[in-house]
């Protein structure tokens, strides 16, 4: 159930059943010669949407702009800054809390997210830590990583071994193109296997990591890898998710 | 051209040929019985996108979170503060600007979004006006309503007349039929055309405006005229933009 | 009955009849050669006193510095940043609802002012619409230009034609000389029309409109045509303003 | 000068022989049972103008809603957060620097402005102090008590001695009514002279001082103290802003 | 009783004895050729801690680093934006008012904290004045400069007269010294008594006072003078802090 | 070295011969029934200080208190919001390289501060990466938390297996004690070892984790492991420090 696709009367109904959403969140930003500027956020939604639709569970709108300041150097990508998304995931979250969600799941596919948001979390949660008494609900909210599930870490370490890498993963790049089976670009990457290491800003990262790929070989993605990843992710997200609406919030 | 399917040297390439970028917005809010409530995000990416194909412009992610915060007395609505808006319009042009674009065209799908996105504009102006010299480059933006174009309005009128209304009309319902043609629902109003008035927050819009309609009549929504209203935005933002990107940064 | 000239028993007094209160809002900035650069404070100032006066209503300080960030090439222009204006308006208003004020009409001399002003009401309603219950009282919030009521369009229309253009305009010029008759400067402007267009940044604007006008012919002012300017608008603006505080809040 | 009544051209041609501007500022807040809401803002305006007209300074419109948060148990106070009032003082030193304005100085009315200006000052001047060079020119900010001046602090203790008192003062109603004498309200108070003492928040404030003043017997106001004072402060401020100028920026 | 040594238990057990905290403040910034970089805060966590003991007052971790924008021309200064401050006092008075601490009493080393503290009290306080009734429990906040108290200022007069100074004093080097003897600097300054004046930003600041030191000689410093001093600032402050613990919060 | 034990012009000799600087980060938070308020301050302060010494590095002062919002249900519990915590770090950094340091190494004895002050530095380094050129120099931050360094974690695990927790562990409060002897509080907890499990908010966390505790026994602390620990921390951080100074800004 995709939340832009309902009716208000749809919501109203749904949240008699249940008060969990889940919030797909990507990024906007370079991945290496061959991988889409939108890699992250297409990987976010195409899993979080297909983990709604197993479960029944509403799905919000796809946070496509995520925190990644250190792929400026590249053209196209995109940042919010950390304390922009701050307000951001607070705006979302109070909300959909007015209506009576309690349960915030959001699928992450960048991470660069990982800081910001669960720095969001603390700073929604304070606004109740700070009083006695809250005029707001209590809510709560999880960040889970696709590709860091158990299923998804098996495929990858099967398939690309030490290839995987950090950014520009053969593991993203083959769920974009079953996603968008159109967008493939099959490329020997050269060097074959890219740099790895740290990062502080954009100019240093493209110093570091010429062609944006962080120690990993997207020359070897297929839709099939991707096909199978993401079956992977929903089904151990979907456990997860169920786990957690069991959780007081 | 879609921002999030390219790949970055290739966003490196059309950025030779053209410093132009179209950022479709619009809002998660509301639409009345038997609107979504993703409409005015459906209208402005759909427009947007087609612009962005018919004049091979790229197209950034959508803004689908707007600022809607009269329409939160109605479950799944969402907004933005207008502050955390600014904030947001801020990252996303900056980090374009970054890249070398100048040129923001922003097609929105959401009366609401029209203030705060004109106050957003303002403030990135500012930092170039409040100083003799700045460190950015200097930009241009401009946001157009697609349901405001001469074109739209001529065939609103003459379809719907008196009808069409200001929130939940028929002109947006039929443009998403058009774009996700499953979610129809053809449905008698009652009354058959929404009461007209002012709001100030959720609480006041709700007691004004009971099932989330002002002045419309959506049950004369249809496919059919989606797609001759989605032609017609299409077709006169295509000039619009045409004379837009000549202007100077 | 202004505000700043009245007791606190006074005002408490006031309270227990009306509570309403009107805050005149101008800008300060470049009007062209011969107009003030406290134009928009004084029109929006001098109408909404008398309009206080002839309809009995409370008129707080005004707001005289604006958002007009495109008018800082022109010495003597002032900006607020249009996030800052919202937090002035916010503080404004919570102010004075906290002693039960709840309808808050602002008279508008600038039209830079309309969408951060709106966007500021925006954010004092979203307020109020994030939680289901607030601890604030519910509030109204209406800004109307003076400029644009239907009796003060006729006699620009009337007197200037097209050559009222849209800023430094001798309609708000022929207001401040009925205001301040010492300040008069006839002047023959060069060329008589300005050119018309559009801006973004102070930089740009200034190279658009060399001398700071936009579309217009302020060498057409006169003190006459400013006193029935003045009235035209407070008589207009008191029925929208009668009409307005029986609106609930 | 009055910066509001000038033309941009008159502006240009004064910054060529004085970089410096006077900004008057004061608050809207309650002065007792016979004190105007204004009055902070009427004497720093008084005072500031006729410094102005004096000393050929230019004058910048006034600051009119200040730090007042302890008064809003009395109906018609105003205030601006310490936050708020800090972006304001930023976004009016930085509009006016823009054109080459170097010495800012401000003649104050409240007492409760005092440390918020300060910050302010102190927030303006790290912006260069945080960087080895910056792109905005160096700014001089002075505040200035019109109520402290050996002049106007000789007259009221002669006149009032210990029934000066810190708020409502004697003096400073004096002075409102020596600017707007149709305001005169003879009263005797009861106590003749308010308790003194601290305060926190408006609750606490309203708690103690309960008609508003603290210390202060404003029955010994009269027009005649009002004008020696305006005066006293006037030219003591002269000589103050004389040697001002004379500082580097 | 020190803060950060106790277990929860124990603050929950003073609780029932006291809700009255002291918040040592200071600062890290250049105190002249021989004044350590943490002078302010050394002095304001001697005076605050061994005041605590004196009176069993709860101690909560000093605020260290403070504003001293005008100190950044020297190596080893730091400070926080006005802004940043305000946030900071607000976040640490609203945790520890959650708890039921009601009484904030803060023990200041540094000129330069006074008006940003005071403008964060007034933040503190606006949040309930702005309302009619708040969520958040009432407080009550002071801030007393150790080196102001009478007891202070006699022995300082008596050994310095005229060479105390405002800044690097030979009063708060004498503290530091009597705290870690070790750091002891015995030096001849040149000159002996340094220049006096106002300043602005740091670079004002550094060419104004070129060795940091402002109207001072500390070659008068020992660790005796910084004893009497140590013991002087106490036993006055004791008295402040006793009266201020009857006052209602 | 200690920072605020230096003057500075000490501290102008130390940046010829290094740019980096050590910065000690922690909390103030209940840590269970015998731990201290100050635990990860302390911890981070002890491992911070005593690794300057080892190293030559220059220690700022402790940032002691940091992201604790859900301990906010115990008494004693501080925190800054994560948007307070983004301001702080930001002007602690600007301020260092304002003199030219250009490594920042955070030691950190907490948890919740490592997402929060990751956005930190994502937030500084945006400045950068959002322009093509900054007017501030690069800079390079890194945070290790001194509990997971591979001696540390070799030690815990073999002195308290899965005893250890994540929450007022024996290893801290061991630490603790080597440092403040004196406040060593043996106690049989009960239950032995605490729950597990996760938290969001205040009220939450102590719902689920009575005494403050999660998943420890810190029953078994020791001043004798907390020397070890001590050692092994600074040990491993040196290596890395090494490492990370030979990284370029």
């Amino acid at each position: 159930m995709l939340l832009h696709l309902q009716t208000w009367p749809e919501v109203e109904a749904y949240l008699k059943k249940s008060t969990a959403i889940i919030i797909p969140i990507g990024s906007t930003e370079q991945h290496g010669p061959n991988g889409l500027v939108g890699t992250d956020a297409i990987c976010g939604e195409a899993v979080g949407r297909k983990l709604g639709e197993r479960t029944g569970t509403l799905v919000a709108p796809t946070i496509a702009v995520g925190m990644a300041q250190h792929h400026l150097g590249f053209p196209g990508s995109m940042t919010l800054r950390p304390s922009t998304l701050i307000a951001v995931v607070k705006d979302n979250v109070e909300s959909l809390a007015r209506h009576g969600f309690t349960h915030f799941y959001f699928v992450n596919g960048h991470g660069g997210n990982v800081a910001p948001f669960s720095a969001a979390f603390s700073e929604i949660y304070a606004e109740a830590s700070l009083m006695r008494a809250s005029n707001r609900p209590a809510v709560r909210c999880r960040l889970r990583n696709w590709y860091e599930t158990a299923g998804v870490k098996a495929i990858s370490r099967e398939l690309y071994g030490d290839q995987e890498g950090s950014h520009a993963t053969p593991s993203e790049v083959s769920l974009t193109w079953a996603v968008y089976p159109e967008t493939q670009k099959p490329m020997k990457m050269s060097p074959e296997v890219a740099p790895r290491g740290e990062f502080t800003d954009a100019n240093d990262y493209r110093r570091n990591f010429p062609d944006g790929r962080i120690g990993s070989n997207p020359g070897l993605s297929s839709i099939e890898a991707g096909k199978r990843l993401w079956e992977a992710a929903v089904s151990d997200l979907a456990g997860d998710l169920a786990a957690f609406v069991k959780m007081p919030a």
